[in-house]
């Protein structure tokens, strides 16, 4: 006779989680509750867009950058969320707060969520709001931000803005893990994708950066409009560095003097070398050096901060 | 002073669920307690891949073709379960005995999961299992079975196989569900997606096909090689219809005698207006009607069937 196992009432993950504070449904939560259901269509068909913020010594860098980019996105995929902007900076700042995290990776997500008939349309779903905030993370670790990345260029083509906008910040990432995978199997830490015109388009998270005879370099075209990204266009404008968004070839980037990559997930970042070969003279540049450090500088700026207050603080 | 919101010890989700059973971790659990973390790649990244098999009068369609894909997927995204395809096969059993349902829509994932150590490496991942029985579901509603729905050809391009390998069925839908929203736009109830080459592709979790003087043709470039098309492509030969897999341009979808679609969400399912024009007389076709009765006459073939071992019945 047959047997058959038990129901069981309630999911015993056995996941380990990072430190953390989630927000959904109205309520705040350990990292480890924030969870959406198999059937929501944020992952089923990975209907969704987000973006994230970060915290740095207590206060949000660029906020605004990156709600407006957040609300615009909403649009654009037709999605509704019940919160003004305040009300979502609002979240995020007692996500961040509760957590006491001081520099923190700060995520929100709007999914398209499920429909309460479990119709198939879109425009039935009831779209879902989450906000998490974990500790701080980069691309690159300590000792790949003092020697610099090791990259490879590989001939997959980023997901085309004839099929999915990339303004919209968006969670397809297949393409991109495929070049992760390429990168590894040549013995690179990372990869740089192409777009279809075969010039560069970007990597895992990040947008690339060339630098020659002192000028600048960026793709325009297929890539996300990072904020980082904006962070360092506008250096360069206050600085005086020449700085062109375009086309940038593979050469190009293989005989730049200088290479950087820019994420909220780390900042301003150095390649030294692509394809086992060096860039330029295979360190981190002084370039690239000039940068990071402004970067950081703007993050001590009245204009570009939001003071978290903690609640050891409001005591 | 300022005041900050409580943090709660468990998630409470307002969300409505349909009935159905599902496994994780070893469990066996009500579909309401099937969710992944917002930390797991396969939502952040999408990067996971899965199959959807059917249960349809207490017995799985073609339960091995649908396993056979799926690891051959996760072969490609260098995933690993700790289960064999028998042992899979076993717990989708149990999935759809547990949930009672006769017929059933049978969803089996693999996610990348997270790291332990928060890396952001794909390779540090634990890869997660996940897999459901819900009632079975289809693209098109009786109504429209009977009627023939109404599809819009629009210009967004189906993800290029150059970005992701479209034979790893995998949840990048932004553009079908950009499609969705242009037909709705457009008074239509569906989208068919174009190749990079301005071809037919795909649509919203189908493939399309073409009637034209008693042969059939249907897209092979950029396309999830369904297993309900590859139940066309064999009752098209057993019944002695020729059956093209090559190109199919929009034009040839206007002009054909008759369009349908195929999915494990509805089987072969009659297309009989593009663009507010009627395909063919406007009417479902003799060629789909013949096809369809068929496909589902195969529901019946001892080779096609797995038969499901209800409690019930074990008593």
């Amino acid at each position: 006779m047959q047997t058959f196992p038990e129901l069981s009432k309630r999911h015993i993950d056995p996941t380990v989680f990072p430190p953390g504070v989630a927000f959904m449904d109205g309520q705040y939560l350990p990292i480890s509750e924030a969870k959406i259901s198999v059937l929501d269509n944020g992952f089923l068909h990975s209907d969704a867009t987000y973006d994230v913020a970060h915290a740095w010594k207590g206060a949000f860098f660029r906020l605004d950058d990156h709600l407006d980019r957040f609300f615009a996105g909403l649009e654009k995929l037709h999605m509704a969320i019940p919160y003004s902007p305040a009300q979502v900076a609002e979240i995020l700042h007692n996500c961040v707060a509760l957590s006491g995290l001081q520099n923190a990776y700060v995520e929100f997500i709007c999914t398209r969520g499920t429909s309460p008939t479990f119709s198939r349309d879109p425009r039935d779903a009831v779209n879902r709001f989450i906000a998490f905030a974990i500790p701080f993370g980069s691309v690159a670790n300590p000792e790949q931000m003092e020697r610099g990345l090791h990259a490879a260029i590989t001939d997959i083509v980023r997901i085309s803005p004839l099929s999915v906008d990339p303004t919209v910040k968006n969670y397809h990432w297949l393409d991109l893990v495929r070049g992760l995978y390429t990168a590894y199997d040549r013995g690179a830490e990372t990869a740089i994708l192409l777009d279809a015109n075969g010039n560069i388009a970007e990597g895992p998270g990040f947008n690339v950066f060339a630098v020659k005879d002192g000028g600048i370099s960026t793709p325009d075209f297929g890539v996300l409009m990072g904020i980082t990204r904006q962070s360092v266009l506008e250096i360069c404008d206050a600085l005086g560095i020449r700085c062109q968004t375009r086309a940038v070839s593979s050469d190009e980037l293989r005989t730049a003097d200088e290479v950087f990559i820019t994420s909220t997930a780390g900042g301003v970042m150095p390649i030294t070398r692509i394809d086992h070969r060096p860039v330029g003279s295979g360190l981190v540049g002084p370039v690239t050096g000039q940068i990071t450090e402004n970067y950081w500088r703007m993050h001590e700026q009245d204009q570009s901060r939001t003071a978290i207050v903690y609640p050891v603080d409001a005591r």
